[in-house]
């Protein structure tokens, strides 16, 4: 059994790893910490764990996490670096949920996170944890860096047909609308259920952090010349991302369902819908799956991609745990084969 | 492993029950029917199910439904009844998510459903599926009445206090609210978003089809002296069941919490809350769970007591797992341990 | 025209007056108060009101409120009852939307509210709001205590029943539901879009504040004897109240329709619907309204009771703005005649 | 007074156009006809209008609609069209808020309406009803076609852009949300709570009814040579549209933020928000009103249009009768002052 500790198991992606690792086949929840919370059980704030999960929180303590076998950060940006180096050291792997290790130039990190990072030596080991593009790195990774949610569905839209090198990669367009737990558990105005609900707006048109982590994971593929637009959108509800990808086709002859179930034809979570298909974000729900449709409306010169993905699973908790199971030679389903919840 | 089959999959009890057997470990789904859908694939209608159920729906045919161990008839009140004695002959053992076996007495039931009963001798053989009452009857059946989704958060409630003989059977009231799914899969208005959405209101307050089922599980234990006021309301939510039951206690001086810790103690799927708790529906959504919670407000001469379930799972296609494991056997909880989706 | 002022304009309460009072024939908007977000526009806050009301948030000041007609108060409780006694004295009428002046007796308010009350002697003078009961005092107040959103909903429920005498006083219960904004603007965990989202609880059924006002404006009618049980929850919606109401009939024969037509027949803000009805919240959303129904379930001894508002326009600001009218001599429906937004 | 028919008020353009009209200063409500639901009391089918509409719904019948002075079609498309002509014949002024005469060539209305036009000698005269391209011809039209909901949003977002000649016509991307409402009071299974509740998704990207009215109408800026690919999508909600629009600017130095105020400075409904601003759609819930906001992130090639309207409003029932309102020669803005509900 591998011996799992939680940092910062008061938010959302925190009471989704616990949901996912209490019933992981090869997983011992060892210890989960919040400074906040500490001496409560974890199940009187998260009543869905009450029998399942008798940890209370524990404020975090480096004698304990080195003990673990793996320990995941649930925590808030800048802080899973504080500590990352000495538990990397004590031969602790490391999965941040957060955006510490994201980004590979510590400018760019400092820049759109707004304080300076305390292990930059770090950034270059560390592997984005997308595991169907970096998937035999992420399986000799001591420390990764578990992607963003809009990032996770806007990548896997976009990366078939600029692998092809089959649209014009400064025509990038990526209109994505968030359920509102993409936002945590915070005491928020915006998002209360009288702001939020029954509502729809853009924000962050002028630039949100997670377009700097899609464009470098793009510009892997297509190069720095790529010039990408990304507008993000709060839904009324809870889960689920739909991101809407535009591009340009250079190559209009190609077969773009193929293209599409050949890249992932083999891959365990991200499900390639039929032509002319539509995926709802509620067919992923509390599941760890991405599901994408490709579209060429008018058989124009535009290329559609739909992509959805339960932001607290496949963008978050879900994909932790795919990244364990290949840092620890599990199959990489392993504890992942819940299904949808519809309605 | 046991073969399965399900008659009539196309509604929200249907794609439950798929979902909870698809990883059960010790069934094997062997057929699904739906006369309006034959053909189709199972995870067109539902694409949660994608990659998971392979299954088409087939026009029901009943050599192929003797060859299971066991069929789920999740149709139309008044379908399970024609098939039931041909099914039972057969040595298929059957549960109904129906309402064709739930009223024992063969008048009650045409009244209250507007139909004549085809096989009234079944309505004695036929085995209540509340577990929490009737384990060992369950436990040999061959024909099991599967409750529905009011009765099952209405009695598990109740009964206690009816047990323990410290209410008046004369004062109860029930009131209930469920999500918009306990009323099925059907083209109506009135549960339509742009109705139901973003509004509250009561329904049937002069009679419901749930309140003879209530009224005759709580007689077996109260006597048919028993008065009971349902009143049924509809939230702005898709899956839940809230109900809310008062009695005038009869008994002042009992310790109501330990009368319902001792009564649910080894229960596996009723959880009693701590004293001065309000569960929520959220806390069991997607999983096979009741959470309740006593109080005596102001120390009156009134309990109030808190029920919370899933209607398709511990209200439907949960408990008909559970009611299957019974039957078969099995540990109780087999297939039943997914922890429930919050947030 | 009428010179209206508004302390603490920043909640729900207050953005709803602006939107009545902007358009209420015979009112000018004098000005607005909020420390917090003195300097902002109005409409910068809360963009329904951009073009149409052009004030900005100011600080609280003696000298400008004394210039108004009428001062309403939309602010935390405690508040009112600190400006109420220069205000009066310096001629102005005051309309607190806030629990201030609500109840009669300081030593409930105090226990209830948990701080010292700065000018008991005006509880005895201040006027409890509700039209349909005290319409003649409130023509001549110059202090008026609007009532409480659920206290408004329950006491229009249950008064008929008992000025009638038809009904047992010990045996009232009023189960309520409450949409997310009677909680308020306020930063709190519990009721963001994902916590309350999708989701149904009750909440303080040991003791809610409302509880004595409801108590306090039955035994007007019942005298001190009256038993009540008052339970509200939650619903996942914006706007709306529903309070279902059970009591013992004493008089089987009557005719509870008449009752009710008879006693709300000429007023301008209570519909009874026909026999049979259940009244949704949304045939209320945005207007002020009170809708009721009657029931006798099964022709048994209880009657039930099922009561709408919106508990922001007749549970808040839009019965402020009638007891406005009243006070003023105005036509008592002048600017309440928005018909309420379906769907 | 005007004298007003609506023919076919049982949907929700329907009972939006009867919660207008009923409180416009100048408008009489005559006749509203229904042949599904002759002779029910519309506040019976709609109860906001209890008390307010005390119509009953009748047969369509020539002679009373012909006593009309105006006759608003709420119908399903086809319908308006074998009416039309009579009317005008008799001196009646007609607008359709469905489909009939949005199209100037009979061939594309044929084509994407699948039915022959029975007077398509009316679709060169009638007016399309967007008064802020059109109000001149439509002060003096007999036969206004109401826009539809997306085309509303779409136009007047890109109208700017493409009057002033700064974007290319060939780069239009409209990335469309709108609420469940849009999809019309319909009893079927996509639009149930169930189905469309708690989920996001993409419809129809292969060609939806409402891209050649936004082609036909843009072009008549831009020329036949515009390209646009629009894709819609469902929100969770009940009503409100929210357009994100994308096109590549051409002349890189243009202030943006004057060029849509300078546009829609004296539009009483269409609202240009400060830069950087995020229009939501509950800001214009229930009000007739188009917010706009312009961007142009990373001060990059591509401009980015936010367009947020009420599609039973502004997107329909409102701008009817602000087109009414036109054509009698009343104040634009007569019956339209009610102001957005928020929360």
């Amino acid at each position: 059994m591998i011996k799992a500790g939680i940092v910062g198991g008061t938010g959302y992606t925190g009471v989704e790893l616990l949901r996912l690792l209490a019933v992981h086949p090869e997983v011992e929840l060892a210890v989960i910490t919040s400074r906040g919370e500490k001496g409560l059980p974890v199940s009187t704030l998260f009543p869905n764990l009450r029998g399942r999960v008798d940890l209370a929180f524990v404020e975090p303590d480096d004698t304990v996490l080195k003990g673990c076998d793996v320990v995941f950060f649930a925590t808030p940006n800048g802080t899973a670096m504080r500590s990352t180096p000495a538990l990397l050291e004590a031969g602790v792997k490391v999965i941040d949920l957060a955006a510490d290790f994201r980004l590979r130039r510590t400018e760019d990190w400092e820049r759109w996170y707004g304080m300076p990072h305390t292990c930059p030596d770090l950034l270059a080991e560390a592997v984005y944890g997308l595991p169907e593009v970096n998937r035999a790195a992420i399986r000799s990774a001591r420390l990764v860096a578990n992607p963003g949610c809009y990032p996770t569905a806007v990548q896997l839209g976009f990366l078939p047909l600029l692998e092809a090198g089959v649209i014009d990669p400064q025509s990038l367009i990526a209109d994505a609308k968030s359920g509102v737990s993409g936002a945590g558990r915070k005491a928020e105005i915006g998002i209360l259920l009288t702001e939020a609900g029954d509502n729809f707006k853009a924000y962050n048109v002028s630039g949100h952090r997670h377009l700097p982590e899609i464009r470098q994971g793009l510009a892997v593929v297509a190069g720095d010349s790529l010039d990408l637009v990304f507008v993000p959108h709060l839904i009324p509800m809870i889960r689920g991302i739909h991101a809407t990808l535009y591009a340009t086709l250079t190559t209009p002859d190609v077969d773009l369902q193929a293209l599409f179930e050949q890249r992932y034809g083999s891959e365990p979570f991200v499900d390639v819908l039929p032509p002319h298909s539509h995926p709802e974000t509620r067919s992923v729900r509390g599941a760890n799956q991405c599901r994408v449709a490709v579209h060429r409306p008018s058989n124009g010169k535009t290329v559609v991609v739909l992509s959805v993905i339960d932001n607290l699973v496949k963008g978050a908790a879900g994909q932790a745990v795919q990244n364990m199971n290949l840092m620890f030679g599990l199959p990489e389903i392993a504890g992942l084969d819940g299904i949808a919840l519809l309605p």
